[in-house]
């Protein structure tokens, strides 16, 4: 009998922001189920959050330790498949390696551990587990994220020469985390999120997203980070000069301080024959710009890849958002479990970000704090 | 013990479009499970999507006759809550009308009924019954059509003067219904769609939404409908220039010819101290326009309504488009049944289009068509 | 040896606002200079404008009588050679006439006269000296209506169904007439303006843009005339449904009243195979849309109609505006002057508008007016 | 008797592109009048220009020097009273030095000279004849980009964090030059253009909009320079850091190879309570972002600073474009002049740029060229 997969989820507690999105986006496709969850450190909020989401209070657990080790004892069609966790940066390695030593697969929120040891120790446990991991690098799901990276690859731009990528926002422009902002708060403290700030929040998103797109690898960095707020623990601006492994040249740019900006996540690649534009603030539309002329290439219009296509749910003019990329990420993820669960590889056709990418992200961190804090100009990006 | 409310649906099978868009919208809050269906008036095919639905096959129905009558017998709590009906138009009233009788909360696709005979039927029966009824205007579901409708409400544009309604699309511009289409065939085919085509199928989410936001009612319509396709049966093209309540003046406009649309839908009102302006496949932004400069408001970001805030789920630049529009009106709905369940009256904040609404929309087609088989400029629109 | 051409001004002075449009306009190419003007209906205003200019004393007149009677007795080549009348409408015909009984070509702003009787005469008048007419229809001078009407005359939409023409501006939304306005008040005045208020002022020009790039023409109206703004004697919003003479159909609205509009001249035009967008304040792009997707077609860029070439002046991305599109009106005017002085008829590539078209659009006020005032839904436009 | 200013031009032969630019913009607001030049180092290809341009032949000269000596002969009035320079880079230096000498104010095109010592010594020249001198940045002249400026410093944003300014083209992304193309020779040629490619050609003028909108200076720059054409001599990309002299950061890229790119000029800049952008392909909009939502400032509309409004001709919604802005450069110049002769200063709200702004320009090429060598991530930009 086919049933749904059964996910459990690590943090998420209804006054989190993340958790609520995974979970629209796990069951968005209706592959996916909720069926337990260690939603906080309080018990009491764990045991609310489960109520809300009309969990039965004998799957909602007090710790992630506790969910891990009851589940495993129920039989399997009734224990979730996967874990979920949606915890601040530093509460990703713990549930994440029980997790995966207890068989279950993992879906994680980025970025994958707190630092680059623990995302190291979770990539050789992957490959020795043969589990399966997907990081939430949310934005490589959209349809015309799918279709720039085919054009790229099928040669519509020959050459790649110059990547321009770029995060900015606005919100931290004043000091938030001193005004009780639980978002502002974590997200700004070292012990929580780790070295880095908006690099290591949104930075590596841009990272991601660039290497994705193009299929190229950043080998050196030349970084200027600032923290503009004062009484700021960590970066809230990053300028980042990029060189990649084909002799392309390129720019990074995120920022928290950008006034206004919202989540102006954007991307242009120019190669030898033309150049791409994307944002994924109007992630439906793809601009292929050439010496000829200009094409919209709109979700769901004319002749797209197979890749955008299978990414895309409704008709051309309906927008897709956030949450169908999101999604998007998830059911490939179911796919590949079922997959698993026949012995079959996962459809590169239906991909998500892996641990590895989650490593490549952390040295991305290690690199890009490295370069700033040298007066050498180019610093190099080893994997 | 609380639960999700349920649904069970008649139509969508797995080769319809509009079954899978209600489902997603229906699940996406985590307040409503599907757990039953007749999803085609195959009963293979039925059971086919059920199964692809991961529903048990003992919930899964041949007729809607056959599931309103079973669910029926099951115990409260087990039972659906509420029907959903998203079969062409033809098969709107059946279902509703049995639903309504036996006791069930009712959301149905719009238009309502094929003609307006049935629709007062509906009307009248949910008046008698004192349940509940959701047509699925869905793009009323957006937060910034919430927004728009707070401003006109609240004065800021002063008296309103003159509104443009248009909603292109270029997907019929040849004979795609003799080309084996589905959507194509039995939405140009008077059988199952009724008097009208495009007039139909999307000019009444024009007026629908020209309404909504305004707080007018159109009270003369002039109209030029055409068929441009050669050996189409129903019109694929309407002019309208409209009169409301108020003495405004404006302009409808709709089709299925303009090649090259997708479904750019979209509104102007003008009053006397400024401008809105809406776009469906822009929905995050609503543009305000003075005399004295343009203001872009954006989902989530600054003052705004509450209206638009409760139906908001992302912070501001994380696109929520089509479908989370949708899942409002199901998000709304469920509210409103657990209202229901304990006596109290749906809160209008968190509004839902009516059988009313639909029936307003029957006789906006009615008049439309007497317009424009007559040679007098105006035609009143009766309520 | 070769020299420009000269020019002679009726109104335009210095508090004016079209005049020093046409002034910079007819100078932009080094093709025109200003030599002679009767500036205004005050000679001291007229003598001051004169000054502003760098104009002899001897050359700026009291009336334009007196400018026609005085430079016709100079010697050819030092003479004014064509008369530009820059006045409010009622100071049309009367100039033109004596310009064109006298042996000079005549570039008139628009409307061509008062009324139609009056544009009958200036037409047959024209016709009979032989003499150059151009009316300042300044919207068909840029690049990127002249690449429109090739494209649809080269078939690139196939046959035309569908016109959607607009000109909303909201400058006249209060009785700004009532304040000391120059501008309003000549506009809103019968006695200067015409019949028409924002119709004559601008409708004309949407009805001319759209007949000149679709090559149809209109046959039948259907209007809805307005004046929102109390105390105002002229229509300040238009609604009309057009038909044209291939069949196809179309929507023209104009609006003073339109809040915060500038002057958002634009139109859609949609054919069997594909459909045109363009927009007066973007005037650079034109958007050329089909179901395989959206091509962006830019002043200057790629492999456009040698229309659009020769209207071009710079290369692409650096914005061409107003003022270049008016003036190509007048670099045409003048190449055609310099045609005619060799007795060779002017090159249709480099064409301005007609008395013709100007006595068209007078015969459009006509109808729409007839229209508006008419129960009958439509009106026949006979040319 | 008051009479237009007088221009004499050195370059700008009919096949150049820069020159017909200078006149036009020049001649624009009926203040300045072409009365001689030097058009080419071919005296007949001068000749024809000059008859092209309507100029008796005494006043069309063979070479600068001919020029400046016997326009010098000639009565005041009568002489020409400035000279403009429209000559590749090289040639800057000579006809501006002799002009000066020989007591004429001089309009140069940007950059002012070939390398910084011959910048140098114009900017003494300058100081010491007390003679006037415009370079021609001509993107300041655009009235939106006097808008910034007045916010900036009215403290709109308060502090300055953080600049990215970008000059993308597209057109080198060949080996242009190597095809016959005048404009790619010698732009691409070092003994013509200088030490810079694109850097010195557009780079500037980003560097120059930097500086005049935010009124910060540039202290340190980290650069990457690239030639990604093969065979080109100079750069064609730079990617380039910036930190200024408050502690705000920045970033200026500019290209020749980001294919599809037309004239992409474009400024954001954020400070402590807000962002600015304007983008020089829409010049007449710029957008105003906080965190309490977004307002677009157009040129013409509502409460605009004295600097945008008398840099401002047509009302909203006519756009003005790069013939206008670059006009408004030759308007305040005139007006320069006028106050010149009767011993007044210019008024700076009709500002033009410098020399000094020139020798910057100089600098700043030769510091990032500096940069680009250097291994070291900073490099000191001395003023």
């Amino acid at each position: 009998m086919p049933r749904k997969i059964r996910m459990g989820m690590v943090g998420g507690s209804t006054d989190a922001f993340i958790g609520a999105v995974h979970r629209r986006a796990a069951i968005m496709d209706g592959e996916i189920e909720l069926v337990c969850g260690a939603f906080s450190s309080s018990p009491e909020k764990s045991k609310a959050t489960g109520r809300a989401l009309y969990l039965p209070d004998e799957r909602v657990y007090g710790t992630y330790e506790e969910m891990i080790q009851q589940e495993k004892k129920l039989p399997k069609g009734e224990r979730m498949d996967f874990v979920v966790i949606v915890t601040p940066n530093h509460v990703h390695h713990g549930p994440t390696k029980m997790a995966l030593e207890n068989g279950f697969h993992v879906v994680c929120d980025k970025p994958i551990t707190l630092n680059t040891a623990e995302a190291e120790e979770i990539v050789a446990l992957v490959k020795e587990t043969g589990l399966l991991f997907c990081l939430t690098h949310n934005y490589t799901g959209y349809p015309m994220v799918k279709e720039a990276r085919h054009l790229i690859r099928s040669g519509a731009l020959g050459q790649i020469r110059k990547v321009i990528v770029e995060y900015p926002q606005g919100w931290l422009a004043t000091l938030v985390e001193a005004t009780g902002n639980k978002q502002a708060a974590w997200r700004t403290d070292p012990a929580r999120s780790g070295a880095a700030g908006g690099l290591g929040d949104i930075g590596t998103h841009a990272e991601n997203l660039a290497e994705y797109i193009t299929g190229l690898k950043i080998t050196e960095v030349c970084a200027d980070l600032t923290i503009f707020v004062e009484g700021r623990l960590l970066d809230d601006d990053a300028h980042i000069l990029l060189r990649f492994d084909n002799g392309a040249k390129g720019i990074l740019q995120n920022s928290q301080i950008a006034n206004g900006e919202e989540n102006d996540l954007n991307i242009r690649v120019y190669g030898e024959h033309g150049g791409l534009q994307w944002k994924q603030m109007e992630p439906n539309t793809l601009i292929h710009k050439t010496q000829e002329g200009v094409r919209i290439i709109r979700t769901g219009v004319g002749n797209l890849s197979e890749a955008a296509q299978v990414h895309t749910r409704i008709p051309a003019g309906h927008p897709e958002g956030y949450f169908e990329a999101f999604a998007n990420l998830y059911r490939n993820f179911a796919l590949a479990v079922r997959a698993y669960e026949i012995g079959h590889k996962p459809d590169p056709l239906f991909d998500f970000p892996s641990a590895e990418d989650g490593l490549r992200g952390m040295k991305f961190i290690d690199t890009v704090i490295a370069s700033n804090e040298s007066d050498t100009k180019w610093t190099p990006f080893h994997e």
